[in-house]
């Protein structure tokens, strides 16, 4: 097998060199912003070269072939490969200083594909550690100025009509690494505190209905079952418009650490509001205090006071194709590449996104890829033809309600650097000429 | 805390009693059929009362809000919840005749929620067992009446410009259990060799027209890298439509029993064709004549002659809420139920379901629930006020081109019974007046 192994190499790396001499002779595109993706990649991205017939000898005795493999059966609840042991959250070392229960771990979204965050992946935000709860023994009481209180197993809470739905969840502190000067040349430490999930749930409203609010309920608390409970207000409006309380997380029950067996969905909100491990929703005509919006949670500006209630997730974007952690390997002058990346809002739907390959200068639009809808991760694509140039690249999404990320002047003119939370000014990448990728600041564009 | 819990429990059965109590008393429904989920909902499903202050006490004192919970970093990839220890993938002793490598692993589609399978728990159908390939060893042959064959390593085939899809993929012989009469009680065993997942690869077509088909090259053979190969033919009609090489599931990368790092997938059309450790595709003017197509995966008709070459999964549809594993516990006559399932066509887009709760003689129209995608799970749903009658609940799918799913005997007659695949007739449970639910046979239906 070795010997198949050194001839596959041999010859693998043979034709890398000949596809890579032959692509650089080539003119792919006349205007690489016109084409379409199909369009561009009909034009060959590759530069194949014919395969010799030693070469399709080795493929058809690769050592795979020889031997049985695994068990089918060997898992009733599969794992991933052990060649992806690279793909895991990570804890930050700067915000946790060490704490590993109030603390996050990031998702890898230098790794993810479409716009499905596997629930092995999903990033965690817990302030007392994972709880861990008997689904026989959960109740959720909901009472204050509701007409009919009541306390709910999940059974009970399973009997209304269901609905899934795809949202993303942010922490509010997500690019806070990053608030005044990079501290990472790393996009899942920069931005790798949100992921995307289909939930499954009923609609808080449907329950509201059912139990029937007092007309002067006008704020809602919703406290967790964990030690830390992280009671957080939220404004009546919102609990009655696209709220969830949600038992399912793509197609299964909620993990433990996302609030098993059941968490409140506030979509496009910070994700401390999506409650874990829900205990109650008490409502009430006047909001709470509670530790969670006095001493977290809240925008300190540069007089010394502090903006509370400040629940919505701005329109946000970021390439990860390329990123620090995926640079451009081996790239040469005149191939061809994807550029890829998400952007989201917790306002609306993505209605745009522009790139710019000069820091700001000029803008080309992307195309959006695959599903776009409200409140989750939307992909962005554009085919770019890389003329050897070292880059400054960075993306800027529009929203259905025309709201458009700032550069980072326009946010820290607005918002002061005295707070970490909701940074959505435009993130850029340094594309150097060898390809390699670094996390940088342009605090201005032109206009 | 063992006390709370005795008087939590107390508590909770007194009130389960009064609300089971109320909610009989109730006319909710001057017509079922003609009302919203939304609008039936409103009208109260649980008949709740006022939770008293003890019992709001006792959800404060809940034990997991006395104590830390597990270290957030423990798990880098997470891991379903240990209470969720029933929700796996089973093998079917019925189909494996105790072989644990040429054998298949039902998805648990009677827990499954939306239209997303977890990895962890998408059904399996392997011919020789699970292969481990090393990713940088992977390579994909293209050859045959190609204008340029190539041999590719995963790295040079993820240049091109990738999409993410959600398609089913289904076994021919799911429900080929029940070919002839019912043989299981259970949803699992009876049609979970189905799973539905979000692909990430690139188009077939995108690879093709740029390494550019001979003219005469009209089938496909795509074989994978396992012991077993499973070669198959497909026309190259599908392999420039729909077709994809995918090295991405539900955001992170395939798992090794889908066929890690790369399969084919050819959405609609039987599993099998959907090949796994995928090592080469070849082109040709003539169709191959694999053992897979003429031992297996062909239709044997009465006459003793075979179909080949039968590829589309049919129209199809089945009722997950309930079934036997998921009986209605506890139910009253008058108790407004959500009737959930699942419905799926390989020809295209679900335009509708038909629910009959006599066994075929009326109909009634379901809703569409959530995402309504080609070639994908489509969720359908009825709220229904039962009255205390014995069922027999059935569902009826109707795809974008107008193919409706056959009755048992309308499908018999049409394609007999000496083969076990593409049974795509109604299925049908019993539900008795306790709730408990039955996998019978209802062979004809009124015209």
């Amino acid at each position: 097998m070795n010997k198949i192994k050194d001839i596959f190499k041999k010859s693998l790396t043979t034709k890398d060199n000949n596809t890579l001499e032959e692509s650089s002779r080539r003119d792919f595109l006349k205007n690489s912003a016109t084409l379409s993706v199909s369009a561009i990649a009909a034009t060959s991205i590759l530069g194949p070269v014919k395969a010799s017939a030693d070469e399709k000898q080795i493929v058809n005795e690769v050592e795979w072939g020889t031997k049985l493999g695994d068990k089918t059966t060997k898992y009733r609840y599969g794992i991933p490969s052990p060649y992806e042991h690279n793909n895991v959250r990570r804890n930050d070392p700067l915000l946790s200083s060490g704490d590993e229960y109030a603390t996050v771990t990031m998702c890898p979204i230098h790794e993810s594909e479409g716009i499905i965050t596997p629930n092995g992946l999903f990033f965690t935000r817990n302030h007392g550690g994972t709880a861990h709860i008997d689904p026989n023994e959960f109740r959720l009481m909901i009472h204050g100025k509701v007409k009919k209180e009541i306390i709910l197993t999940l059974d009970e809470l399973k009997k209304y009509p269901c609905e899934t739905r795809t949202y993303f969840i942010e922490c509010p502190a997500n690019g806070s690494t990053d608030w005044r000067a990079p501290q990472y040349n790393n996009l899942q430490f920069l931005k790798g505190m949100m992921s995307c999930a289909s939930w499954t749930g009923v609609m808080l409203k449907t329950v509201l209905e059912d139990l029937g609010l007092e007309d002067d309920a006008v704020w809602m608390l919703a406290e967790g079952s964990d030690n830390a409970g992280n009671p957080r207000t939220i404004p009546v409006e919102k609990a009655l418009d696209d709220a969830m309380l949600v038992w399912g997380q793509n197609g299964e029950a909620l993990r433990p650490e996302q609030g098993y067996p059941l968490r409140l969905l506030v979509p496009g909100w910070e994700g401390n509001l999506n409650t874990k491990w829900l205990k109650r929703l008490e409502f009430s005509d006047k909001p709470w205090h509670s530790k969670e919006e006095t001493s977290k949670y809240t925008m300190l500006q540069k007089s010394g006071k502090a903006i509370r209630y400040f629940w919505i997730n701005e329109v946000n974007s970021v390439i990860t194709k390329p990123c620090p952690e995926k640079p451009w390997a081996n790239i040469k002058i005149g191939d061809l590449v994807e550029i890829e990346g998400i952007a989201w809002s917790g306002q609306g739907t993505i209605k745009h996104v522009d790139i710019t390959f000069d820091g700001g200068d000029n803008w080309v639009e992307a195309s959006l890829k695959g599903l776009v809808l409200p409140k989750a991760w939307t992909r962005f694509s554009y085919m770019y033809r890389w003329e050897g140039k070292p880059l400054l690249l960075s993306s800027r999404a529009t929203d259905d309600l025309n709201n458009t990320q700032p550069t980072i002047d326009q946010e820290t003119s607005k918002q002061g650097v005295e707070s970490v939370y909701h940074r959505n000014g435009n993130v850029t990448w340094e594309v150097t000429t060898k390809g390699e990728v670094n996390n940088v600041h342009i605090r201005k564009h032109k206009a």
